[in-house]
């Protein structure tokens, strides 16, 4: 069976993970490290001192970052749930050992380094190994990432966008020519644990804001992978803890009709696991995806604007980003596509 | 000191008037009615029995309908917090006692009687009222709303959308040629007091959903008041009380600069009271509103895609229902427009 | 492989049920059923039509009660997922056609039929069923679960106040002599799903309140499972969806010491599965055992005051309805006891 | 008119005293001072540049402190709404330039400087000035109040705790042999503005926990003012913002009787403003006292327990920190004092 670790083990989306392998039939896994490597300073803890949920669940240790000691311990894939910058440095080290791993961070998404020094504030210095990472949106990339050495997980807002927008692209039914407005909203989970003045409970509950308007970093993942520049995305914070609904405004040739909106959708997502495409009549709603790896889509067409209106919903720490980690782990190493994820 | 009355006091537009006109220096609120006739059916409450937060601070009765009634005590101002059927039938009945009336529901607001049974589901019997309203944008209609007999308090979406919108749409701003998006977010009390399937909280909390998808019946009201058929509104529903974000997206012409649209606002809005044109990045929230009679606006422009992105906030008891009212109220009486609303 | 069947599956312990029977290895669940006999009322849906989070998960029909059908299909179980007076009645048409059952609400849970009268408003026409019941509380009744034919399934605030207690009252720590407080705080799930003016989701968010004191049903359930009449229950409701937290305040003797709490805590429940004894130092928290089957214990001794302070946690939907209904079942068909539930 | 300045005014209790004296008639808001006196490090801003939602209300600058300024100013009083240790050391240069402080934080409110070291974690300095500082429970120290140079403002907890129980003890009702029990809950706000671990969104939403059993420092404070050393106190942390609800457990002598407990609180409350015994039937709930200077109490007698359960809730923001502030201040002024507080 083959062992996996998980790097930043403590954050949101590494703690989702251990929860969905610890019911995984086809991996072990046995290491948890942070992405600290200084071993005075890390007091060795149990999981579950820092996590009490996991108590009698997960008693591994939390161990300072020791990558030559994964070599050791025989570790097939590592996952990285670590920030940016800190993924931007592990991953060569982790390759050159023959280790996989499937990046949770957006580090290695954008196949222009020059993208990094423009919308994520660093320079990035590994250019061929963006040649070499494959962007793990799963229902479209299955194939790439079957052998796949370096995964870059997608993120959460873009799979909420791109997974009803690429089938509608593919077969032309969008007009590319007016801009796609793509209005998402979230939970605080993604934008991680650590507290701030703009995720304390006081500051979200019984608001709602829109952020980082024309300048997250999300923006020129979605725009790489739809191949469409013409787009507008912008993120708003929901007072809730896990869940993405993106609203999703595309105009549509004047010849296109609601059956035809539906047979594309239906026949792209015909027999996948992990995507739902709502009967006409019934819209997603975060609640039905939450705790979930699906990706759920509904639609209304304003035929006299030629407008469609697509909603989307998934779980931002699920399909957004643990659980499509999963999944990809589980296309990598060839077992059941939804182990441990149901 | 002119004495006003509410009809339909208990429910959450109903309430936020009482509390405001407790602290209004220049109106007496001596009455307080439900919309129901039936002196047998309507046992006779304290309003604080009812409403158990008003224990101490009002302790009006809560008596059944009677426009004889309201005409003995010399009401000059009627607030109707009635569902649209009911203020449709109640209307006529004030009018004719000489009884000036604002109507926070829709059954007044459309000025073609036809779109009453296209988006509301009735059929309007008063044409010539539609006619003689005056739609009460506080800011857009004030020289109207002096002498009007009839008000028709505005819709809280609206209101979120028609405040940023119009002075651009006036000053020629706006590519018209292009459908106007409004991505609105609203709590769950705009949807009324009456407990539903869909407002039930455990179906509420830690969800977001949109609803109404091209049916919601505000959105006839917004293109009227734009003047403006290319526009589309889709409403969501927030985990929150109180509170509306409105995320418009309307392209603009390729010459129009981030200052043409600053000068605009800050024009139209210099000194008005209740709507706050934000300065250069900062961001309207919810909760910078909540409890106030405020619209606040701010924006970004993608030039290079001339889409200019509105952000717009109230809450919609408060300007958006019965802060508005009051301060229509305040304008038809001739008294401070702010009395009540601080 | 047995067959299990659930009336009342559209409710939130209902579909709790069905979510955990979906990933259960050892039976198979074949019918879903109103509580309603009426085939002409009852238009069959499919469940995912009425809940649509089962979309491509559940897509057995909803059918209409009927009793001879679940004979006919060989039923071995059937959960009543039923509110008190419809779990009434069933009950012995259900055991007359030899179908074991698992009743959720509280019809067959007290032992004398008077109190029925007292506590729940209606008279209690079982009295010899009330004798044959067993109260389900699990890791306490094992033993008489196993050949059940009708098993009450604890109420949600009884089962997170027994187990921290039972085994204390048992070891003689505890004086009876005073008051034990049992000081509760329950989400708004374990109201059921039926929307009502209490759980509107305006009047609940941003709220607390105390609710039935002194009244609550549940007071004598624990009474009569803790064989101790000097207890008083205060029920509350927090603005979560699910989850309980109770604090307990038992008068202990002056010898008791925090290491004999501790060791007859850890004794009671070493190697259960789902009782977790917190070690020193650590409190549960409701987001600890939410969306699991755990029942969470920590505790604080005022040796001073010679008072222990226990705190547990569990979710009310979980391990406080449906999660111990599947726990029930399996110790009642002999399956490995934590089948579905991990 | 009076001059008064905040050293403190942008944290939550700040803010809150800033809100109510914008529309105070009888004193004059001048001065906003952090409690920092680095002039280099304190970029000055103006108030709502911190804070937008006081644009256009409040355009202060918010100045280093400086304590010869304030008394340049002829500043009457200061209120600190600062934490602890900086209180402790700020209220002597305030009182020798004689003028009077108003101090929200706890360091003021012991009168003995031995229990700082056991509770606080400090040692305290000036026990000389904890001996002339009043506590400012206003209710019960009016006739105090009206001289002090030094008022110490009642803890959240203990007002809604003290509030209910002081005239209950006063009269002879409770029986003391047996231990008071107080079982609180409290919105976020009351643990600050600083975003913690603890009052991360995503940790708070959906989940509810006791904490700092046995140790909380509002305990001796609680003890010393009701003058009953049996008294044990559970804080726990509610997913709301601001709120705070107490259950309390008195065991009362065998002959008390409701009408008895009613005649006591409705005598000892009657023709106050800011406190409402409720009647018979009738529970507080938080909501009914947010954003409010209330504090409301509700009960129900167990006569066969000769147990008393008090609920009391209040605004930790208003009644338990700014809004008894101000309410103190209107008594130390000699103005009217429900002034600004309605």
């Amino acid at each position: 069976m083959d062992k996996v670790a998980i790097i930043g083990a403590t954050g949101y989306s590494g703690a989702e993970i251990v929860t969905l392998l610890l019911s995984h039939p086809g991996v072990e896994l046995t290491t948890l490290m942070t992405a600290n490597t200084d071993r005075q300073q890390t007091k060795p803890q149990k999981y579950s001192q820092v996590l009490p949920q996991f108590f009698r669940l997960c008693d591994l240790p939390v161990e300072p970052l020791d990558f030559d000691e994964l070599q050791k311990r025989e570790i097939s894939v590592v996952f990285l749930a670590t920030p940016n910058e800190t993924s931007h440095e592990l991953v060569p080290h982790l390759l050159q050992r023959q280790i996989r791993v499937i990046d949770l961070s957006g580090s290695y998404r954008l196949r222009s380094p020059s993208l990094y020094s423009e919308w994520y504030g660093f320079q990035h210095h590994f250019p061929n190994l963006l040649d070499q990472a494959v962007y793990g949106l799963t229902e479209i990339k299955r194939e790439q990432i079957r052998g796949v050495q370096l995964l870059a997980n997608p993120g959460c807002y873009p799979t909420s966008i791109l997974l009803p927008l690429i089938p509608l692209k593919c077969r032309g039914l969008i007009n590319s020519e007016v801009e796609i407005v793509c209005d998402s909203k979230s939970g605080v989970s993604g934008a991680g644990k650590s507290p701030s003045p703009t995720t304390h409970f006081s500051e979200v509950t019984e608001s709602f804001r829109a952020y980082n308007l024309l300048k997250h970093r999300h923006t020129p993942e979605i725009r790489q992978e739809l191949g469409n520049d013409n787009l507008i995305f912008t993120p708003h914070l929901l007072p809730i803890n896990r869940g993405i609904l993106s609203t999703i405004y595309a105009r549509v040739h004047r010849t296109v009709t609601e059956s035809m909106v539906a047979d594309c959708l239906q026949d792209a997502y015909k027999g996948e696991p992990f995507v739902r495409v709502y009967p006409d009549g019934t819209l997603p709603e975060i609640k039905f995806v939450a705790h979930t790896n699906f990706c759920d889509i509904g639609w209304r067409l304003d035929a006299a604007r030629s407008t469609l209106i697509l909603i989307s919903t998934l779980d931002n720490i699920g399909k957004g980003a643990a659980g499509q980690a999963v999944q990809n782990l589980n296309v990598m190493l060839g077992v059941e596509e939804t182990a441990g994820l149901r």
